[in-house]
């Protein structure tokens, strides 16, 4: 089981309840999960930390309570950060260069999901708002529940968003001029049209089914052979972006070693004697 | 109010009928709408300058008369340009390397309308054929009414399109196998089978219905930030090209001035005071 | 027509069932046409000799028997092949040396469908699980009948994808939360599911009406100008995995010889007089 | 001979000396040839109209008097521009918007020289200050005279170099460590240091000397195919950018047609007959 | 003046011997400087903190003592890391994971030099052996002193380098073919030789004149404005891996905040008026 | 030692003279070296067995006689091949496809020497023109005797170079002022010029010296860990083309096995008992 005291931060709450399986929550209920400063270094902090802990095989990540997550927290990054706190006469190319500084910052907490070893599964509900979507962005799977109401909100509050939404937008398969349109408009859309977007793989009624399948995915995952699972999305995210030849080189370097794992052996045992495998920690 | 006089080139139209919002349509009904070499002129002068005035902040963009645009006219191609206009014993490098430039110009026309950095609505109705197709994937959002014909033709005139449609095609979230059927086969598909592959994102009962609404897009776009909008744009199509990292890269060096906009502070205002923004030109 | 005797090759089948089509089938049903060494190195070279065979213009894939194909044959990759072939204290990276150019061999008969010149119609029927997704990835056009039962089976094998799956499937624009979620458990899907998300582009009753549609397509294509429809493929694959304006420069480069070629004058004649055009060979 | 009337523009002074040769000279002498606006506008028009010239083959640039170009015209950079014209209370977003908008405007006269479909030969003498480093990084080969003083004077006045410099600098062959010291002190380097540093490729004594020889390299490149000169220019800067594959395939669309010009049957046949060849314009 | 006591980490000695200036020197003298796992982890730390310090704006990095740094601690190597602790019947697979990870850490402390923002002079002196070599790569301006024994020692110990020098060394503008010699050689080479193929651009006679011009060097940085010096490494390293043309699309996103600073007004002031400019922190 | 029945092809002479090393010469000296067809497809086979081949280490390549190659062979490319045998009336699509494809197999040939595993050091003499520089710029290594007359001929003949040396060129550390003189001028250069710009490593005085001390740098390259030196082949070529980062994560992938090597251990040892160690064929 992994240690629960190394995940203690603050405004994200990590569980683990299941074998190889954690559960990452977002706990700022009374702001709407909104994300404060807090939010965005612990995910990088909690993350990385999953990406190398053994006892995680798969993850999920959710909001406590009713929603998902508003979005930026509004009032702290009109109270603190180099945005907000503007000195008299200060130099423009000193101010957007602690600004950039502080994009890299978030732009990392995000990040944080997408470069965990280990597959993450979103499911969103509840208002999901700006900031949330990138975060949903750069995880594997995207779930949600019939409640949800998602809005890539940024333009509504006169910015493009930055910590990932344009950027992975365009690479998750939906239609181009479906994309566009919701973020230049902000305007809401609602599970099934996210569905049939593709913009999430899958519809649940409440809240608690949601989670409930999403445990029951995240298990079953955790069931296979981490070496192929792992493996597997460092191959996807590193192809998505390059070339069919480089892909298949860097999977050709990654996986000569991989395919002398035990696992094959394990694996294909298993399939033959239709038993289950259980296999080493990674 | 953007100068009509300013945007007085043949075969094109441009009103303003809307404050902020652009209405751009090929004008030769007479000809359905075919792209002489005037087309892909007049296309890359009015979106440059579109791109520039201030007094624009989204575009529509739709054909004068039943049809959007029958594609290259093939009688002007094949009375001028370089291509027909062959020389008893030309040297094939020189013939071929004017036909290079001469294909360099057209799809100036029709990157014009993606450089644009004003978001691009184009509303296809009627015949939308060959070249009508690489003009409407350069648009940003795609609708259409029920009485469409899409084809890309090109294959059915021995021709691989040139202009467009087979680089920006599998980058628009449609099924590549789809997409490349299509192409190779030089069938029509109609309203409904493009909104299914998310050719179009959304389709309308007639052109009358389908302009409406086009338009209703557009001033509702032209009522936010065109810093956030048109950033989102720059950000949205740098992206789909290049690595996550560097669209983060390039997101956070052109964003860290932008979020200093006074439209920020105006947006988040009248989302607190439920009021309207106003924001100042660009 | 095509001389058979240049495709005799062992574990695929290679007919001439009509004028410049072709029809490649895995042919080892008692097998349930796994992919055996030979497979891979016949794939490699029967696709080649298609691509430069000027009797051929488009080309049927699909598995004699039953089944497309059950994937690697595990028995065959365990009896023979570097990764099953261990010696006592080999050198790691030796081994694994040989394991990589052994790879490279494999994802060299998946690539000579896509490197192909003439476009590759794949029929999945049956079993399609593991490699036959690979092979089925790297080909233009993916149709399957209801029967079939796809699974990208890799990591219930405790391995990685890696003959091209993973560097594929985030390019041709499915959504990549489904395309994660399958892969990384493995599941099967079916017919329905494999189209909704745009894996397939059509689903038909049994493999008879299955191979029957894919003839009637492969051939409505070979009546096309081969200039046109092989250009069409080398553009659309340069250009998917590069920027928008390399994919323009390199179509211009390509295509400015390619406009003079008399299949444009007999294409174009042949639009006016509405008779059929026939091309010479490529 | 080319028609000078269409290369009248201010702050540019383009003459034709000999057949197929041009003389694009900055003509701000009392200004030390520093770039105004005007000298950047024109520098894109006027190599824009030399690339389609077909009396053009080769192009020598360099300063009207003493100096090749102090660099930027300071003066008229401060008191025009988008730079300089600071309006009270002006949105920070919509001023970074307009100099971004003004820096595309000067990267492009630069980029017109690189663009430019003949070789260009820099000629540099005097001072080379500033954009004129960026200007001659722009050309095909670099040459200077004994008493020139180079400096990539940006640093000093507050600046990171941003119309080519810095990203072409790392590309043309320097020492990486030399090129940033150069860069990050602003200091002068004299023309020994500059053929050390392989930045220009041939000192001569004295302007005169230098611009005699700049003009004999000039005609004899003019006396070559242009197509096979032109090729050669084309397929260099596409190849530099990217991989050695996507140049090599690039050269192969670009360079089958080519290969079937009548010049290659005249060249060959002169080396032959040890004749002068006489080349179709291009 | 920076706080000392913030850099305060293990086998790295930073110091701040003049205004704005930082020291850093590898200080395992008794080990000839080699690199243990201290090393590496205190580069990032030490670099990443300079990176953000407002005190600091040039950065010198020598070894305490009369070599540089013989390479990696093959001792500590050889007892620690996932290299050397095998545990019998260990998964491969599992092992060169650790592995991987473990190259990841010591790439990162490479990196930290590169991806520092302010510019890195280094100082190689007596031995500089493989990873020093590695280090010195990822610095701004190489220095030696005519004592230097270089060498790209990791053929020797049979291994290929991992750290940087095979990515960096093609792109410093040395002769590749002087570069694979010495690499795959792993012989010896002195200043002399260094100097004369542009991997350093400066040799002094002395350890001490080294390190005394180095600080002239560094202090003569440091009086430059902070925005132009730190903005060209950034535009520099990006461009250097990227084509002209998003070379310069980042440029004018990156630097149209910058030339706003209050730094070119005073740079320009202090020009026409020849007194020294003091700039705000960074 | 390798067996030379495997290496009997037509016009390419392959030879064993020391453990581990092989020797490869053009073979046609009565037609002073010049590329036939054969010499391109033997190279191809020759270098793609080598690169396979255990025996082998290092390659010396060099021509038969007294001149390493005068390029293309002129009358065999004008009496056979695809660009010499025109049909009256042909298609020039179809003609200039025909050439493409022959191109890539030109191509193919010199790709070879680079895709070889194994270090190539090409060793010039006498005349080296046109393709000897395509060839040349292949290797790894590229040493030359006093007597040698380069040129990059292809302009000379109507023609850009299509084989690589306009791809490769850019990329090898010389001035690209110079390299773009040479390429348009097609004047000859001598050892000497080709030595200071970085063209060749080492100048020798005569061929015998010349071969003799090639054949003593292969013989050291021999006696190293052939996964080092191969590793740092591979590693070397992927990052010349690809951003820093990108050659960090496939160094790590690809090395990651490669650092178990039993080499390491050897070497180390070797190292720290001064004595030679003998490693395992790969």
């Amino acid at each position: 089981m992994a240690d629960p005291s190394r995940y203690d931060f603050p405004a994200i709450q990590t569980t683990f309840p299941a074998p190889f399986v954690a559960h990452v929550e977002i706990n700022r209920p009374k702001n709407y999960n909104s994300f404060s400063p807090d939010v965005f270094s612990s995910l990088a902090r909690v993350f990385d930390r999953l990406s190398e802990d053994e006892n995680v095989r798969c993850i999920l990540l959710s909001g406590v309570g009713k929603h998902f997550s508003a979005g930026l927290d509004v009032k702290s990054a009109s109270t603190s950060g180099p945005v907000s706190q503007t000195t008299e006469g200060e130099d423009i190319a000193r101010r957007t260069w602690k600004i950039r500084r502080h994009m890299y910052g978030y732009q990392d907490g995000i990040n944080a999901v997408e470069r965990c070893e280990k597959p993450v599964i979103v499911c969103c509900h509840g208002v999901a708002y700006g900031a949330a979507i990138d975060l949903a962005l750069a995880a594997d799977i995207r779930y949600c529940s019939k409640d949800v109401r998602f809005s890539i909100k940024e333009v509504d509050v006169g910015l493009a968003a930055d910590v990932g939404t344009l950027t992975r937008l365009p690479k998750i398969g939906v239609s181009y001029s479906w994309a566009k349109e919701i973020v230049y408009t902000a305007r809401d859309f609602a599970a099934e049209e996210a569905e049939r977007a593709g913009f999430v793989s899958k519809v649940f009624e409440t809240k608690d089914g949601l989670i409930k399948a999403g445990f029951e995915l995240a298990n079953f995952i955790a069931t296979k052979s981490p070496v192929a699972v792992q493996s597997s999305k460092a191959l996807f995210d590193f192809s998505r972006d390059r070339t069919v030849q480089d892909g298949l080189l860097y999977t050709a370097a990654w996986n000569s070693p991989m395919v002398q794992s035990d696992d094959v052996k394990k694996a294909m045992m298993s399939g033959v004697r239709k038993t289950k495998s259980t296999f080493e920690k990674l």
